[in-house]
């Protein structure tokens, strides 16, 4: 980058292309150097495509006061999440970019920088995107690429009775930090920031994909919150499984708020924003899945069982006494 | 659809996907019904996919009065018209819609009718997406699946010095409608009803996308506006071309416009949003193309030649009489 460039004259929507962009689809071919209306992508034999799609809106999805580099990479992990939740390895993904006239090329170049430092971590490029621009809050809509062996995306609707029930990582985090960040929730200043960090920037378990897409049996990301989400697949796989609330992962400052506050686990379970891999596996596949999360350096924990089959479905949380919970406005209570 | 469905509780955001978008996904078994998180995409032994990915935004790319199913007819409409230009047959589509919280089931329903006129039109359908809520303008973002033989996409740096140059159906339409719409424009109702049409409703050329595939050289849909678009498929083909400004098809509409006031052939050249196919082929293709064109309804025009190669590559603007028109500030001006 010549040093000064960004004084002058402002780039227009060709010249950031040609700086920005450009530079994030040299590792795919298909993407022609962005110097066409379209790209084109090859599938290798045997294999298929896994398409996801995710849009952030800010105000919504992110803060506006968030860093375009976080803007980016948010908008790419939770694409990323996705994938990693069906088996899919990364492979492309198209952008559309939207923001006001007024958006000086500084904020589009940090924006790619942080799509640039996400692509080389999680080995994904661009394929191509558009850039328009809008009177209203900034937008990103991505839709990403994976690839898995034909027949072998992990659906929703997979999970079979007598599965283990496994989350990766800590659930809760980006509730509470959105709560803190939003002033509804004191914690120390170290907990805020791990928390906060933990909405801003989600951390999609792609290096975890593999194993996924060889062992677990039902599988999604957990973006609506836990409950909701343990509800979806269990209604999908039309099976009744149950989650005890103990078992769930919670991290060190996740804990410490809880255990302040304990309302505060209805937050857990149902705040969203996760992007953590809820999966169902026979429990056989236990030893080869904590191999690969201890090998990815992702924790993975046993949270419950998919019980029985039920052709309507049904999602149970458990108290350590062996007792539903149930969620009422005020929060989940034992029922 | 059972008789007053939509008085009563408005439908949320799931029920607005089951009740009007999962039936557009049910042409495309990868779809899953929208019931996943991902859709899986299997593509031909010998076949490749063509991406593209484009973007309206209201008060930008659509009148804000525009119909919600003139607004969802445009965004697919222009991503067929990529799809067309690079040779590609449609396959499937993932969508990605932002409307503000008070926008009822009545508006989305009627969005979600335009999609369904339009999939059977072009054949094509709904392969996932994602809704959100903004409280800024309405937009839809797309990004569009074909296919095209492997290796056969057509591309804009294709041309081939000897090439003709063609372009399908008339050039300016649009431009002149936009003029109009905003008042800039005066002309009399029947012609103004055209020209305004034109501009809501791009007409992709999908029914001639297998003849493109299978003779052109290089190709791009008219978006920039043709003296532009021109210009980017010479560059990219490194070459010099021509067009003979008197050969483009104009509409009977938009020929009275220009007749009325000739200053409007420099909206013509650069208004944009024509969405018609640009495209060079070798001479000896001209009677396939032809009967393929015949075959399909659209007009398709010889409006020039790419003479030579070149390694900086351009377009040229021709009058009768063989002189360049140059653009100037005022319109295009013979040089």
């Amino acid at each position: 980058m010549p040093a000064g460039f960004l004084v002058g004259e402002p780039l227009g929507e060709f010249g950031r292309i040609a700086r920005f962009f450009r530079p994030l689809a040299a590792g795919f071919p298909g993407a022609l150097n962005l110097t066409d209306d379209a790209a084109v992508l090859a599938v290798p034999p045997g294999q298929e495509l896994v398409l996801t799609t995710d849009a952030i809106v800010a105000g919504v999805h992110f803060l506006p006061s968030d860093a375009p580099g976080d803007v980016a990479r948010k908008a790419l992990r939770v694409n990323l999440s996705d994938l990693a939740a069906k088996g899919g390895r990364p492979l492309a993904y198209t952008l559309t970019l939207a923001v006001g006239r007024e958006v000086g090329d500084g904020w589009v170049e940090a924006f790619a920088a942080g799509l640039a430092a996400d692509q080389a971590e999680y080995g994904i490029a661009l394929a191509g995107g558009d850039s328009v621009s809008t009177d209203g809050p900034v937008w990103v809509s991505i839709t990403a690429f994976g690839l898995v062996d034909a027949g072998r995306m992990v659906r929703r609707g997979g999970a079979q009775p007598g599965d283990v029930v496994l989350v990766t990582g800590s659930i809760g985090d980006a509730a509470l930090g959105l709560m803190a960040e939003q002033g509804r929730l004191s914690v120390d200043e170290a907990d805020r920031a791990v928390l906060v960090d933990r909405y801003r920037l989600p951390r999609p378990r792609t290096h975890l994909a593999a194993a996924i897409g060889a062992h677990a049996n039902g599988a999604l990301d957990v973006s609506d919150g836990l409950a909701a989400d343990f509800g979806h697949l269990c209604r999908e796989s039309q099976v009744i499984g149950r989650i005890e609330v103990s078992r769930i992962p919670l991290s060190p400052a996740a804990l410490r708020a809880v255990e302040a506050e304990p309302s505060l686990v209805a937050q857990v379970l149902s705040g969203g924003d996760d992007y953590e891999v809820l999966l169902t596996a026979p429990a056989d596949a236990l030893p080869d899945l904590r191999a690969a999360a201890t090998g990815a350096g992702v924790m993975l924990t046993e949270v419950g069982l998919i019980d029985r089959a039920d052709s309507a479905g049904e999602a149970h949380l458990m108290d350590e006494r062996g007792h539903r919970l149930t969620l009422e406005k005020a929060g989940w209570t034992h029922s």
